[in-house]
């Protein structure tokens, strides 16, 4: 009927859209890049697709795309809050945690944690606590709500509207969102918590420390963001709920890595796992910087970004860089926008913007000098370049023990490092040929898969809307509580039971033996 | 180099063979079935196929397919022996076990395991013990084995040849290969050991079950098939030398189940769900069948098989459904190879053979009698027939349960059946619309995946010979031993270091206390 309607409408309004109606969480900075193509292709195959903005984004420019349609909403933080905020976090992770023991890490996690909930439930209350917007919402009968859950409500949002979710996400702190909400089996013993740094292959003192990683993080997210998450919930809902059960009831969750950078763990059914997105093959570079890479001759060259994040450096620690990548044989294209180091070496050259897949996608690129982050990693993986990793904050330096542990990186520590230390390695990434083979290795595994990732993505939002949910890829571990999960009700009962089968029997060996003896004793007495 | 030299090859001898070479182990009945089509799709593809094919085989014809090239190798065991052995088979399945009590049922189960297992080891004997045989596989350079494991040593052949290993398997009794070799988590309270009757969702007493069932057939498994095969394992390789061991080295586990099937459950990046591989759109009927499905006009028809394994029946039995089948409005279409039935009604045909799959397919189909065999299922899953269940053995009362739980059959007890109980089943699929829509609701599961099952499985396959192997899908939990795996140790570590620090705490309280008071009575003396 919806077909028949599609056509007939098709051919007497040809700018009719008669694809869903797609209606997107807000987010920000790296998350924002990996959906903008998912959502780019499903306005090319013809759906509808709407952005909640609040009014206070960095990262989320309503005139930017003229292909989504914008659900702007006023929202009761500034810019610079948001700013502040997010200066915070950088300032804490790049300068301050390496000066902090274990206890005041986490009393620090723990206060910016609670900083960005606030920030986050003032964000949702835009949402759910504007009539205008919910109400608005309501009529725009959307087919289904596509969200990376890093700003929490989408579940909530969902749930409201009775609409399939489909989450996108790179991963959550220690596994805390897919092993408690989404019920994915995560064994201690090989599937390292994230951001702990550890790879699948562990000592036993690792285990030892992936164990109380696990439970610690457990310890903080319950704390600082599940029990306010879950009041917050009840609150608007009138009655009591767990955020993290709504968050369980997401149809899919399209994961944005892959098993080039993962290392193998369980998963389910409802776990798609579509890293590498954004990635594209390398386009024609502009002109001056095609001239610089091309006067590099067989040396090549090497490709230096520490992220959109990162603008700007001290003097010392721009002049350390400057001069570890002047000692490589290699011309260098920096992605930088501080003042010029005064040790700038000849072969480097400073840009405040370069088009970085284009650059790893050249035949003459052999290294790259990477922060980490997910998505400037998946693109080396994608070109097969090996890497350098400076990593900072986050998942940065996790990232890159994958890198590192797959053979395909060096990782150094970003406040400790020396010239020497950031030259050897990058000399050592190119000369040793192992890296190179191990990048290539990565990149085919990457290419080589049944569908590409954004085909995947695409294809299992597209199907959660034609069979309104996906609820047939959704465990029954679901509606178990956490001892019938693990059968402790049933191995207290076997315990018990086989308890008593052993006092019967030894009661009964017992009374045989009196018995027995007794009859003895009779016996004897009566001789 | 190898693509060069086929490009120089092609352009001389149109007819050399390019493609990578498969050796492809044998199997019997469903199992070659299902990987038939894959092989099929292998030849076309333009790879070599060699089948390793006993001199006694019930189901794998050498003369059949000139598509394949067969490695025949002479076994000690005459086709008697293993006709007599199926037979034994069957009459325990449908005929004695439900008049044995649950220790006696174990019994002859061991027993005929044991029976069968001693035939497996004769039929391998043939591969690993021949010499001549083996220096040829050696030579011929294969570039993977594929094998349906339920015929044991591909994975001891795999192992020494040093090639590949793509695994076919529909299911192992409790999952125990899957758990145990394969390492896939399967928590008993919500994935149900196969064949144990259950779903996942399970009562109290259920979950007791499902993990005593566990426990039993794991101890039967040990006892009556893995220590024998570590002992040939061990005897051949010449080392202590574990099959499940060199089971957990397959790179990759095509599961011949999907999900429209399944219960979802945790699952590993090297298993690969591919159920349906061998269903086809239907084809025209052939004309005297077609016209006996015409005349059936609007109440159309039922099609009804027990499988390639049963062709015959007690005249009792065969009575009992017919008559049953003759009080339907349905003309039926049944595949019957016994006696004609006297009570058989003018509604229904016998035929040596049916075209199954395009009988299913048919537009006049309204619902299909099976014994349940997974190939049948699918079938119907594909095009979308509700079902009516006659399980016999094996696998099929399980597979009827799927079926039944996700609301597209009714299974009835073979054994216990009356013709009224029959007639009304089939009355009721047809009817009660809800069947239908659950079976259209799984064949749109089926159809509605990213990629074919046949693509997939050949995509892996292809993959697994492109990269030598798919190590990087292969899980860190194979190199662990049970205690690790499940943290065992380290738990023992930190209750050792938590009661230590108990201790010393205690110890410390009572020396503080003791002093404080000690003093407080040297002062009180003193005073």
């Amino acid at each position: 009927m919806k077909l028949y309607l599609c056509i007939v409408l098709l051919s007497f309004l040809p700018w009719t859209i008669c694809g869903e109606k797609i209606l997107v969480w807000y987010t920000e900075g790296s998350h924002w890049i990996n959906m903008k193509p998912v959502l780019e292709e499903l306005v090319h195959r013809g759906h509808q697709v709407t952005v909640l903005t609040p009014s206070t984004s960095m990262f989320m420019n309503t005139s930017e795309q003229a292909l989504f349609d914008y659900e702007p909403f006023p929202v009761e933080v500034s810019q610079k809050e948001m700013e502040e905020i997010m200066e915070k976090h950088l300032h804490f992770a790049i300068y301050e945690m390496d000066h902090m023991n274990v206890l005041q890490i986490y009393m620090k996690v723990i206060e910016l944690m609670e900083t960005s909930m606030n920030v986050s439930l003032t964000l949702l209350d835009g949402v759910v606590k504007s009539d205008t917007l919910m109400n608005k919402l309501k009529a725009g009968k959307y087919d289904l709500l596509f969200s990376d859950p890093i700003y929490p409500g989408s579940d909530l949002v969902a749930d409201i509207l009775g609409i399939p979710l489909v989450f996108s996400l790179r991963f959550s702190l220690a596994n805390n969102w897919e092993r408690h909400c989404g019920q994915v089996p995560a064994p201690p013993s090989f599937v390292p918590g994230a951001m702990s740094k550890l790879t699948d292959k562990m000592s036993f003192s690792e285990r030892v420390f992936n164990i109380l990683f696990y439970a610690l993080n457990d310890a903080v997210a319950e704390f600082s963001l599940t029990s306010k998450l879950d009041e917050y919930y009840t609150d608007i809902k009138g009655k009591p709920t767990s955020a993290c059960e709504l968050m369980g009831k997401a149809d899919i969750w399209l994961m944005r890595t892959y098993w080039d950078f993962n290392f193998p763990h369980p998963f389910l059914p409802n776990f798609k796992y579509v890293g590498g997105i954004h990635c594209r093959p390398a386009k024609p570079l502009p002109k001056d910087i095609e001239e610089f890479v091309e006067s590099s001759g067989d040396a090549g060259i090497v490709v230096f970004t520490l992220g959109s994040m990162i603008n700007n450096l001290t003097a010392e620690k721009a002049n350390m860089i400057a001069s570890g990548l002047a000692q490589i044989p290699q011309k260098v294209l920096w992605r930088y926008s501080g003042e010029k180091p005064q040790s700038l070496g000849a072969n480097t050259r400073i840009y405040n913007w370069i088009p970085q897949n284009d650059l790893l996608g050249h035949s003459k690129t052999k290294a790259f000098i990477t922060h980490g982050g997910t998505n400037g990693i998946y693109e080396a993986i994608y070109h097969g370049v090996p890497m350098v990793g400076l990593p900072l904050f986050g998942d940065q330096p996790d990232n890159m023990v994958h890198m590192r542990e797959k053979g395909a990186a060096i990782s150094l520590d970003f406040n400790f490092i020396t010239s020497e230390d950031l030259r050897d390695a990058v000399n050592t990434v190119i000369t040793d040929k192992s890296y190179k083979a191990n990048a290539m290795r990565l990149s085919a595994i990457h290419h080589d898969r049944p569908i590409s990732p954004l085909d995947e993505a695409v294809f299992w939002i597209e199907f959660t809307m034609r069979h309104k949910g996906a609820k047939h890829l959704r465990v029954e571990a679901h509606n178990l509580t956490w001892y019938q999960y693990h059968c402790l009700d049933v191995v207290a009962f076997l315990l018990s039971v086989t308890l008593l089968l052993l006092y019967l029997l030894l009661k009964t060996c017992k009374f045989c033996l009196r018995k027995c003896c007794g009859r003895k004793d009779r016996k004897t007495k009566a001789e």
